[in-house]
């Protein structure tokens, strides 16, 4: 029995655009030419560049382009954290923020979440940012509500708050209504978008292989992180920029996310359906419209992940979304890997472990 | 009049196997398949990374491909260095690392150098370690004689100093016979390599633009800087990685570096040339059997940037080369980047420059 893994949160291998993004790279080096394969603006490729500025409306010296969102991550905040800096973070939250964090010497401030996302109104400590991810959040697939997004936005100019907006996954949308960014509510309200930066990435729109992030950040701080990102690598690799951006030039992209939007949906139906069929009274999930992730909280310690792989089923415990170890009952299950048949099998075999185990205490 | 650039110490575009390297791109995706488009080891992509163990004779774990070698040279400055430490480096030496160290709180300790190389028993002072360029080095275009290679080795195990060699033009080379690595020298004593790492690029032998660098690295510090690279980027692009795995599986590699260093033995014979024939009285200067520089020291101050750049000709000064800003009558030459004929109107500009300066005052 091969385990049925919950634990990726990476796109299956049917929803790579293969053999376009081939002829992509190759159309990239011989139409770019020398720039691709010479040194040349850290802040990124060009072409890319000026098509992700004009879909934010900002300059282009405003976008830098990183390999992959984490990367301008760490340089973001290796610019802005010292030991004892103050971050703001959901509770849960992506782990790689958190060890990245930790490892610069920051003091991790939760910020509680329900069902509408983080509680604006949750925040009453000053810190130097809040690292959001408001639109089917790494882990617990839940979306800012568009009322919540507008208070987040009050609470941050009340407070002088800087907010990070990460949107790796808004795009990756199989239904209902897309929802303002936080950069957008900002940017609208005639201050320019100083006081927030909006983070994204091609990782599930094209693919994460390509390692395509990028930052929009107020002119200055892109000064900086660019100026960082010179005196790290000299220049990002520009061959995978420019095959992102062939593959855009083409028209591949919108068609591409609509056909790995089916396929995703698919996979979260199929979740679903499975949860309600198998899950123990008590448990309950999140209802994600997009995205890779269902957060599963439980009426009971979640299983080891020895138990589960024993079962032929792994997933990422909820432990590892929190700075201090919290979220013992919870857990992130990751669709996006698996087809509809191993989600509903997997789930099956979760099901199996949670009957096996002892009764909650209550 | 356009300007004449010594001061880029890239290759020229014709140096550059662009449409083989668009065909290689197109070939590694079809043939890699989905794994050089999803996240994997964060050490880099498998293939090449066991080309460049087998070359180097140790085991791919030990062997960490980053986005160009400075990345990794950061990674290993991170996990090493903090507000203090001691680190020696080549006077003049490369200028990104020195920033680097700076930004780090590195004490940065020089080594002073001559036409051999650095000088062994200068290294009067312990430090963690030693970063140097043994081979055509920046900006010097000095290679440390094998004398002096044996005796760096033996200063390096009486001291307990750690060496990290930089190695990005040991194949540039279009005359005399390659010397020992230090790496070999240090690893064919039985030790195994524990107090030595080794680092090089494609940059210079396929394409600076890939951004593919690497490391060979002690066992248990290899493991190290793939965590960290893991935590900064997940993956590299294993698009560009493979590109220059399908350029060598091809049998591009040799024949490909051979043709480069034909272009450059032209440059720097001109180059050489141009300085015999127009150099004032007191001027002396490196004549390198490979890389892309030469080092030219002066009986004056430099000119300023500005007065070379009004006679059209640029150039990096030496102080940018010295932790503390000495090399005031230096002056680094990049002969890569511009034509046989353009380097010697370059040289010939120059030395109407310092013809024009006033007589050194003695």
């Amino acid at each position: 029995m091969s385990v049925i893994s919950f634990a990726r949160g990476v796109p299956a291998p049917e929803c790579l655009p293969l053999e376009e993004l081939a002829d992509c790279a190759k159309a990239a080096v011989l139409n770019g030419g020398a720039p691709v394969l010479l040194y040349g603006p850290g802040g990124g490729y060009g072409p890319l560049r000026e098509w992700i500025a004009e879909r934010h409306g900002v300059e282009p010296s405003r976008v830098v382009v990183t390999s992959g969102s984490l990367q301008g991550f760490v340089f973001l905040a290796e610019h802005i954290v010292q030991p004892g800096t103050k971050v703001l973070v959901e509770a849960p939250t992506y782990d790689r923020p958190i060890k990245i964090l930790k490892r610069l010497g920051a003091e991790i401030i939760p910020v509680p979440m329900d069902d509408e996302g983080l509680i604006p109104d949750a925040i009453t400590e000053d810190a130097s940012f809040l690292y959001t991810i408001p639109t089917f959040q790494n882990p617990s697939g839940r979306t800012l509500s568009t009322e919540r997004r507008r208070r987040l936005i009050e609470v941050a100019q009340e407070r002088g708050l800087f907010i990070l907006e990460d949107d790796p996954y808004g795009l990756v949308r199989y239904e209902g209504d897309r929802l303002p960014s936080l950069f957008e509510l900002a940017s609208a309200d005639g201050n320019g978008g100083d006081d927030i930066a909006y983070s994204s990435s091609f990782s599930k729109t094209v693919a994460p292989g390509v390692r395509v992030g990028y930052f929009v950040l107020p002119a200055p701080l892109a000064k900086e992180i660019e100026a960082l990102a010179v005196s790290t690598y000299i220049s990002p690799p520009y061959l995978t920029q420019a095959t992102v951006h062939e593959f855009i030039r083409r028209g591949n992209f919108d068609p591409n996310l609509e056909r790995v939007n089916g396929l995703l949906k698919a996979r979260r139906d199929a979740m679903l359906a499975a949860l309600e069929a198998t899950m123990p009274e008590g448990a309950s999930w999140s209802r994600p419209e997009g995205g890779y992730f269902i957060w599963l909280d439980l009426p009971t310690d979640t299983p080891t992940l020895a138990e589960a792989e024993a079962a032929g089923v792994t997933f990422v415990p909820g432990t590892d979304f929190f700075h201090d170890g919290s979220g013992g009952r919870s857990l992130r299950l990751a669709f996006s890997f698996v087809s509809p048949d191993e989600v509903t099998e997997g789930i099956g075999r979760l099901a199996g472990v949670l009957a096996a185990a002892p009764a909650p205490t209550l």
